[in-house]
């Protein structure tokens, strides 16, 4: 093995990155510093490099994209085209990408092409569609480094040489089957358990909204690629927030399955030997639509049938039709069920960090305008989050930083500096131990189960029901600051709970609007303090707020449909707003 | 707390259970000797002390009993004194229950009958049927010793003295929720994982078939018990074969689910924190149907509902239903799928031990049978179940028995003698080492799905169907001579797998047909030579034989429905068998 420092191994890694990229579509340094000097690069500073049809094409969503290839009005290749460019200049100004495979990408395209012009019929529901995948997912003759430079060139836990860039995960041939083009994968954080998205070998990736702020983490570069256009549908994995942070982050949406729901096999993570609190593949997309498409089309093929971890629980359209005829319950008038409201259980506060007035703010209109559609809404206090963060922390901090540390030592890498304090290598925690805190887990579960089912006896005239889905925010901010992510309670929860979960952008912050309205709270902690303290409209404003709406376990479908009422109530309520204040 | 002896306490204990037993139904010493000095007690013993009614009743099967009680023709309190009897002899001869609990069985009888005789209509899918209970589950009132003498006068686990008593587990409040009338819990070997049934308390469980031989364990009373028709249908769990060893060794069927489909919450166990390599609750039974009316009665209350651990998976009457159409082939007339022939693996010896001539005959009986309805048979080769076994063992040995000798340290009581090596308390496994087990055991499963898979380019013109499952032994041995067994790979396979799995009865152990065939065998290994050299024709002689029918994950509808197949291609077979004879 050469002897080079992990310094230049990473520059030379992210110098080939930038080197596939097309000369065409390269950005010269006057572009990039004017970039740099745009706060918000999401208003048309990409644009400026496209022509109108690639705008047209990058300014749809999933859903669109694949009618318009079904129905012969696009091509697959001048679809991928739009996008690899997009994701090419994205990458230049936002550093959100770890590999780069347009080529093959685009022979794809041909090959879709030639096979919608021979047989006119396309070969699955995602034909022609450009996805991104974070680097977790193998790609046939693509490196899977994970962020860790020790695994440039390499394929990350893949030891056989001879299997080293030929694996690939159950969910990649699945998306491929399905006529899916995949095209780049994108950036994410050193060790993937951190809400914000930094490694050694590409620096950092910034927010596009607000070049202040973090894109998030862990699926950070996926979240960041979409808010600029780059990519419609991703996959990215979720253990901690890792899917519904970024999204809520970049203004996106993003769906959190049940672990099990989606194959896992094949794709690289963090210390595989801990499956006692899971993570999951997820997807994160600019529109819902495309959210409950990925998922119907992977469901369509059984994974189960591949995958023996994969629960055998294809897309339940009964479930998801249920959900979707409540969408406006015409007040309490029978006939029910057609008419039976939602019963929507708000967490606000988690009793342990209390959430910047964003978040608070856009929580608020969320409330309001599902009780403008009379749906019902129950004041949610479950079992304590931060006995379920304790707990979760615990499970991924249980193996004392082995994991990590055997992926650091292939190159001598350090820490970030971010994690140094919290992922020093140290003793394991005993095996009693971890047993005991897997009975915590299970008890807290059943636990948060049994207050759920408790709401069945509340709320006048929907009682016997018990809550459809619990709204809260994703993160006691919005878009973060970068290094003042103090609480990630808000997702974790979520994560010990096995619950499933929809993401769907909310608002933004606004320093005219989200002034501290009460300058006196009192924290109710350190951590509540630091967060509180962190608050700073200036620097947060444009920030994007996001809300997750939480299912129990395998309850995506419900998750998809009622984020859908949501996003409609909440559209309805700012037109009426709206239409009020001009009048 | 008094100091008293763990042998005091146990004797106490068991005096009190006899002592539950009206005085009617007591045997002499006269009839006890003549019990004891009978090799088969299924063979008209019980019957002596019953009348003829009683007789009829206890010859049902359980969905014959439900519909007896449905349609007036029966009672509920008529079955449930006619199976309280017959259990109360049963245990005076055999030794097979835990707890006895015969007046509230009655007295809720009464009540299902008031109910019945006021609405004209059961209360549920189970009214009126006596169900037996391992003492693992939870019934409010009566202890669950789980036969540790440390927690007579409690419940297994619960600290909290308010508690004791009050504990229910959700199963046995859905059962109760059905109509069922549970009557008697049955007995276990110490720490639940040993083959066969001994703890100090009630000393040991032996085959009714054959009193030479164990009933099998863990699940052994209940096998016993059923064998004896003291009940047609029970809760068992299964962790390495504890509901089908005792199904197999006591001339029944068993049902086990995979883990999280059933719902074990609140259910007393070994080791609760070992949650990686999970036991299931199952169900044994006089018949198979009535292992269908238990899932199908249990699932229609949607356990999920109130166990998080729960998948929500109902009863998929069409995966059953496609199955059972496919009942005799038809040869390879079209139009398939309606005459499609199963495609069914037939694993013969797992390469490790092989089986006794018995289990060697029934299995190959079931293949003749098979192929002469025929249906597809597969040569079965998968990744070896000798490394599933050695990866499955260290799993429940990885706490080093920590949670065992808590539970023998609360009366002083040591460990029974067989279980004084493997159970003796060691320092745990270290948390890495455990994470590397896990991810072997995933691995494992991916690799055995894959083989499966592999399955559908195989066995000419039904490729493209994997096989649909597969039949083995589930011991090397029929019922096995107390002491000697030595090998309990072939169920401990299929847990590591979490399948599912049905066993049937196929034959008993004949003497003059069950000679060794091949004397110069020569064993693989030192396992396989004490095996081989365990059997001996007539101490064997009578004991029951049964094969293992397995399914995929969650493949519970399929696996019922193949056994009913199989079951009738025997039928078949033998009467055929028989007609040939007579000519």
């Amino acid at each position: 093995m050469e002897h080079t420092s992990w310094e230049s191994a990473a520059a030379a890694k992210r110098a080939s990155v930038l080197g596939k990229i097309p000369e065409a579509w390269r950005l010269d340094e006057g572009q990039l510093a004017q970039a740099r000097a745009q706060r918000d690069l999401t208003d048309g500073f990409i644009q400026q490099f496209l022509n109108e049809d690639e705008i047209s094409i990058i300014s749809r969503d999933s859903v669109d994209i694949v009618d318009q290839i079904k129905q012969g009005n696009l091509t697959a290749l001048e679809v991928t085209s739009a996008f690899c460019k997009t994701a090419a200049l994205a990458h230049q100004i936002n550093n959100c990408l770890h590999e780069i495979f347009f080529d093959e990408a685009l022979a794809r395209a041909r090959e879709l092409d030639a096979h919608y012009a021979a047989k006119v019929e396309t070969i699955g529901p995602l034909h022609g569609l450009p996805i991104s995948l974070k680097d977790q997912f193998h790609v046939k003759g693509v490196d899977t480094t994970m962020g860790y430079v020790g695994w440039i060139g390499g394929n990350l836990g893949v030891d056989d040489p001879s299997k080293v860039h030929k694996v690939e995960s159950q969910i990649t041939a699945e998306l491929l089957s399905l006529g899916a083009v995949l095209f780049c994968k994108t950036s994410l954080p050193q060790t993937l358990m951190f809400g914000e998205t930094k490694n050694n070998i590409i620096g950092q990736t910034l927010n596009p909204h607000n070049q202040n702020l973090s894109c998030g983490g862990s699926s950070g570069g996926e979240g960041a690629l979409q808010a600029l256009r780059g990519s419609t549908l991703g996959l990215g994995t979720d253990i901690g927030g890792s899917v519904r942070i970024p999204a809520a982050f970049n203004g996106i949406f993003a769906l959190k399955p049940t672990p099990e729901r989606l194959s896992y096999r094949d794709v690289a993570n963090t210390n595989p030997g801990q499956n006692t609190c899971r993570s999951t593949v997820g997807f994160l997309s600019t529109s819902l639509s495309g959210l409950e498409l990925g998922l119907r089309a992977v469901l369509s093929t059984c994974p189960w049938e591949r995958d023996p971890a994969v629960v055998p629980i294809p897309f339940r359209q009964n479930v998801y039709d249920e959900c979707r005829s409540r969408a406006r319950s015409n007040g309490l008038a029978y006939p029910w069920p057609k008419n039976k409201p939602l019963k929507l259980g708000i967490l606000r506060n988690d009793g342990h960090v209390r959430p910047h007035p964003p978040v608070e703010r856009g929580l608020g209109e969320v409330v309001k305008a599902l009780i403008i559609a009379q749906h019902q809404i129950i004041h949610w206090k479950p079992p304590s989050h931060v006995t379920a963060r304790d707990i979760h922390m615990s499970f991924l901090t249980a193996d004392g930083g082995a994991d990590i540390h055997s992926h650091l030592q292939r190159s001598g890498e350090p820490l970030i500096p971010d994690l140094q304090e919290f992922f020093q290598l140290k003793e394991p925690m005993p095996l009693l131990e971890y047993q005991d805190l897997t009975v915590k887990a299970l008890e807290y579960e059943a636990a948060y189960s049994d207050y759920w089912n408790k709401t069945a006896g509340w709320g006048g005239l929907v009682t016997g029901q018990v809550v459809d889905a619990v709204i809260m925010p994703v993160a006691p901010h919005a878009a973060v600051i970068p290094g003042k992510y103090f609480h990630v309670g808000y997702t974790e929860a979520i994560n010990l709970l096995n619950y499933s979960a929809v993401v769907i952008p909310v608002t933004k912050a606004d320093k005219d609007v989200d002034i501290v309205r009460n300058p006196s709270y009192q924290p109710l902690n350190e951590v509540d303090q630091r967060n509180w303290d962190a608050y700073d409209p200036e620097t947060y404003h444009g920030a994007p707020v996001g809300v997750q709406i939480v299912t129990r376990k395998f309850e995506e479908e419900k998750a998809l449909a009622i984020a859908d009422i949501v996003v409609s109530a909440l559209q309805s309520y700012r037109s009426a707003r709206e239409r009020a204040k001009e009048e």
